[in-house]
């Protein structure tokens, strides 16, 4: 047992110490791999096989997923799974087949974020050597534990007498929203009876645990873009059409969209960028930012309600504009019955002190397309949260986990698989 | 002469105390065709007879007029030119005929202002017993002395060796910008040779005179209407469509119109309002505003762009807008050569210290439709200014005339007049 | 009983047909006495013996007071009553002592609203002859049937066993959120134990009861008032501090406060008005809006951001400004104790086929302030609904109450009471 | 003669193919020099001789200067100069000191543009082989032909009998108004009795020549600097401070500043940019525009107002702001009885057949602190334009100039020194 968590915390930090961002985890796919082939799992998706490509949001540029390849291949990733992560696709499904049963599921994430992490000795992974080896990107909300715990996960399965079909993901492109769809577009998940997601931290310390997490809110962002006309702002000031002005009257306009009386909303215009000297009349202006609701349709509700805005604050100063959907990813919740056998799990697991039925996740994942897929095609979902210790909020320079976590997760979700079947 | 000077103040003071707004000029027609009877002008076109009836703009509604009719008819006015000031017209055009020659055009305005004057002391009217006796309106402008140098010329002109053809316009409405568009279109300038308009004060002291008045903005005033759908604003806030916050979209992105590099331009939203209760979403809001451009082509621009905002700040909040013109005027110039006349006439009168071949008007005035019209048709025209010391401001409370410049109107336009045939 | 039942629907219509608005309930008032007398209950407080003078809130100008009692006189309300409710206070507190027992409180409010009843076949009191007989205002909320109610709880308590002490307050102005803070500050209900209060209608259908309405959205409502300075458009437009300039920058910043993550906001820029001519910079305008919580700390979040914006909107252009709160009132919520007696009376209660234990009102009501006062000291307050059909929807003019819910809510709360002691 | 063309042509496509912006004219500088020593002028002061070194704006960051330094080496600047432009400090001032008379002095400017030059076969400089060699950068404005006219006039004046001193100025950073004023304060022009400065084209042909330029418009460039508190968006919405709400409000506003009776104005938010993702509040934001206005003191005005919009723009969203000036220049004047000597000695220019004693900029400059330098300390000044065809407009990828109008440049400017003393 100790050296399986010792093997837990050692991947948890060599994860931590590769972050790599979105659709761009090709070291992180290999390290996984190799994990799968050390444990024995020879069923195995990877990259374009566990996605529906044309579903993928937010894939960055050619450019940027060469690079990434590249540094991959120099940080020692396999040439097989460079390979096979053709395409902008990255990321695992492992599926275990043992004997007539239930088909059940569990999903981590794998991707970093562009956050440069702290150096102070302070902070854990500064202090212990494993810091970030990416500079400008970093584990800063957790996904390096959701694999380490998957890897966990997936070996005490293979370890117990389960029946049944285990399928586990390794989901890439969490962060941007963008790789949920593709998976449950793909289908490989559409088989699944139970299916587990989980997330650590939230706000909620070692020692809890969250059985369903719910309250995730529906979100589509997008990239607003205004075309005018530059102009000489002192010589010809009228004969310019004013990308600013248009941005300007969209931002004022978006925060103002009438609330919903059915829930929640939320707005952001979270990037603005316009023109290009102080002396001209700005050509173009973009908006990146988002909307969000406690329901798909309050989200949509926003989000029709933010088109109509941006037109007309286009059209107000004689611009053009279109808005482009960046990612998207719909609510959803967690199956009551489902959390049931987490919560009566977690209530024998070592180390868990506090037990939640459900509490309120307040942002998006991408999860919920996944959960959406399996509950239509009549399976049950629920979203585990792990609590854990963590110093800095998540998305910040100095967040980290607490690695007793690690085991924990462990233990309630193959606990949990294990009354599944 | 002295008699003269002491019956135009008397008549410039009996016209002070009975105001009447724009379209409601009976009393002052009355009392204008009574002092045509005196001098002896059979010749006269009243009300309908001089305005092109469907080029009229900002008529009051029929209640009001007949009001106005009411209150002339117990202050004294005449039965047959009330008869004759039917449907919302009033006014008159009185025309001498004598001989070979020219024909020359005078006009004065004759309406006044929803003001009410001062009553301190120090104010001349209230202090000799001439205040308006129309509480809440006054001839806070002038036009009350406007009045008066018209009789004072005409009478000056009837005792002259004119040859020629002199018409005397007295027109209505100018302040609402009403009445210079219908007669123009009436076509009974049409075959003036010279056209002089006048204006007293405009921060000219007695004793100046502007020959050329120029620089008059173009000016389009307007009514915008939101029209939007009520809710409950607690209980159904987005299912409202809030006309008020269309209203404040469109209010601030009519001053954001941007400037033009061809000269100035003016934009205000006047008289805002909306809603009927706190909790309830807006349904409906207007905006009375204006426009203005120092040349007709920057007004339209103004207006073009207001158009715009209107329709798309509605647009943003889901409501209908439209636009109604109240009143316009174009920009006009002063005849450089008609100045002239002015300008030597007034160097050799009495009780002018300063000449000023020209001077900004600095606002509107729908004189401009009389001399573009006559302009058009091969005339001349210009518009010109009798200083006159004011204690208080064009517009204000305690605005007033010094009554030495009554002659000296009456000296100066009577004098050009001279010349002119 | 049917007797009662009769009297019941001849009371309510007798109300109906004299709506008065807040403050202004002096008939409405008398009337109340009237029952009292006949039902024998001498121990009453009027006006303001039951209002902390200060704490009112929305009360109209005298003027409109003394027109009111100038009608009320008119249409036969007794010389005692108008005597008692001096100085805009309105409303009754009749108490009924009798023996040892806990004390226990119904509130009913008696206010009408400024809307104009339908006058078409289909509106019951149109076609029944007991539409509103003072023309702009009706009882568009069925506080006509919350008094008869009241009268008939307090004729079943006093035939009924009760031992205890009975208040039933007979509130003033709650359509202005004017009323409730002025009796709980007056300290009458402190000793209150079990206060229920009642809303007929509220979209729940003949013969639906609510045990315990929730969801009161603390609400303020304020005035703000803008204060520039007034300039010619045209000629000085620079000369001018522009009050509706910062009122359009207000409104759009209001709707802009952020979203907040512990619960429903809301926001309404309800009356706007500013500016005298479409020529002036406007020197005045102002906004009658409001802000609601689902809590009283969101409210007041909400609040503070207000007064911000106001202030900022003002400072950018150059005005002054201030807000005054017009009205005010807390969120609460039904006690879960209390609301499960009424529950079980409903399922007890002919005529009832459905029960909610809860459900949210989605507004705001000043009824919390009264149920806040008595929690806070100690006892427990419920909000009651009685479903009624309602053709038009509350605030509309063709709301009416289908009279069968009257015994409903009668039976319903005289049957609580009798379980309370 | 034809010599003396040929080298003029030369010197300026030399100096076109090699653009350097503000503060960077290090090649030029040394360039200029050469020319100096050619003509034989030893009296020069160089970079910070010439400049108050605190007055200069708009200087570029250190590593800016060194790169373009280096670059200028490379180029085969000459050392000594390159020594000489220590600190940011570039540009040269040329003094012919001979015998009696007044000091006369031609101010020119040397930098180029941020703009990438056109490759097109019909844009002269690329078919003749003279294009940028410093891609990305480009001699836009015709500062290359300033600096060769600048030379060119020098060698007639050092050929001519003239007798007094002669100061020929090539002034660094006028592109974007960093370097006048640092002329200016630093005093070396105190003693000028009759200042030209020169500019070629500004839409006048080639052969047309404007002896006094004027219309300036004062400007003040700025940073606007929004500081609020970043927070997540989904999940704490009202825990942030959103800089971008507060840029929108001021972007909105400053363009809403009211229009000045006293003349034209301007505003344009050029550059905005602000926020770190879509997903979290805004913290920063930066609005970089200007004001402009006809007069320094309308300039002022917009100012003034412009730092209150954003003052208030960020207080209303709880953000704190800063305003820093990047660029300032005054408004000005031509001497008419400067420009009067400009347009006789046109008059007899070979080359010029039009000549207009007046025209308008529409723009601004930093001359212009020279010329009210000069003008303060008793000196005339006169801004002279060249027309030149050019294909492009000023600041567009294919402006060019026709090559004859630096003949015309240098004789029109020579011409004018000659009757000057």
């Amino acid at each position: 047992m100790d050296d399986r968590r010792e093997r837990l915390v050692a991947l948890r930090r060599d994860l931590h110490s590769h972050p790599e961002p979105a659709w761009c985890e090709y070291w992180t796919t290999s390290r996984i791999v190799d994990e799968l082939d050390r444990i024995g799992v020879e069923n195995r998706l990877v990259g374009p096989e566990l996605l529906a490509g044309e579903a993928r949001m937010a894939v960055p540029a050619e450019a940027t997923l060469a690079e990434w390849r590249e540094r991959a291949r120099g940080a020692g990733a396999r040439e097989d799974v460079l390979d096979q992560c053709a395409g902008g696709c990255t990321g695992v499904l492992a599926t275990v087949e043992r004997g007539d049963g239930p088909t059940v599921a569990l999903r981590v994430d794998i991707d970093a974020l562009p956050i440069t992490e702290a150096e102070t000795a302070d902070h854990a992974p500064a202090d212990g050597g494993f810091r970030s080896g990416n500079e400008g990107y970093m584990h800063a909300c957790g996904h390096d534990a959701h694999a380490a715990i998957g890897v966990g996960v997936l070996e005490a399965v293979v370890e117990s007498d389960f029946s049944g079909t285990f399928k586990l993901l390794f989901q890439p492109a969490e962060e941007v929203i963008g790789g949920g769809r593709a998976v449950a577009e793909s289908g490989v998940l559409d088989d699944v009876d139970q299916l587990l997601a989980v997330h650590v931290g939230l706000d909620h310390p070692t020692g809890e645990v969250v059985a369903g997490v719910g309250g995730f809110l529906a979100v589509r962002q997008f990239e607003a873009t205004f075309r005018g006309k530059s102009a000489h702002a002192g010589g010809h000031p009228a004969a310019g059409r004013d990308a600013v002005q248009a941005l300007a009257a969209a931002v004022q306009n978006l925060h103002a969209i009438r609330r919903h009386e059915d829930g929640a909303t939320r707005v952001n215009a979270g990037v603005v960028s316009g023109g290009t000297a102080t002396n001209i009349v700005p050509e173009r202006a973009t908006i990146e930012g988002e909307v969000r609701g406690e329901t798909t349709a309050l989200m949509e509700y926003m989000s029709e309600r933010a088109d109509s805005v941006v037109e007309h604050a286009a059209g107000m100063h004689g611009c053009e504009a279109s808005v482009e959907t960046l990612a998207q990813a719909p609510s959803a919740e967690s199956d009551p019955e489902l959390a049931d056998v987490v919560y009566e799990v977690a209530g024998d697991t070592p180390g868990v002190d506090s037990r939640l039925r459900s509490a309120p996740l307040g942002g998006s994942e991408d999860a919920t397309y996944l959960m959406d897929r399996v509950q239509k095609h009549g399976g049950r979902a629920s979203y585990v949260g792990i609590g854990t210790d963590h110093p800095g909020g998540h998305h910040t320079p100095t967040f980290d986990v607490d690695e007793r976590s690690l085991a924990i997760g462990v233990d309630v979700l193959s606990g949990a698989i294990d009354r599944l079947w």
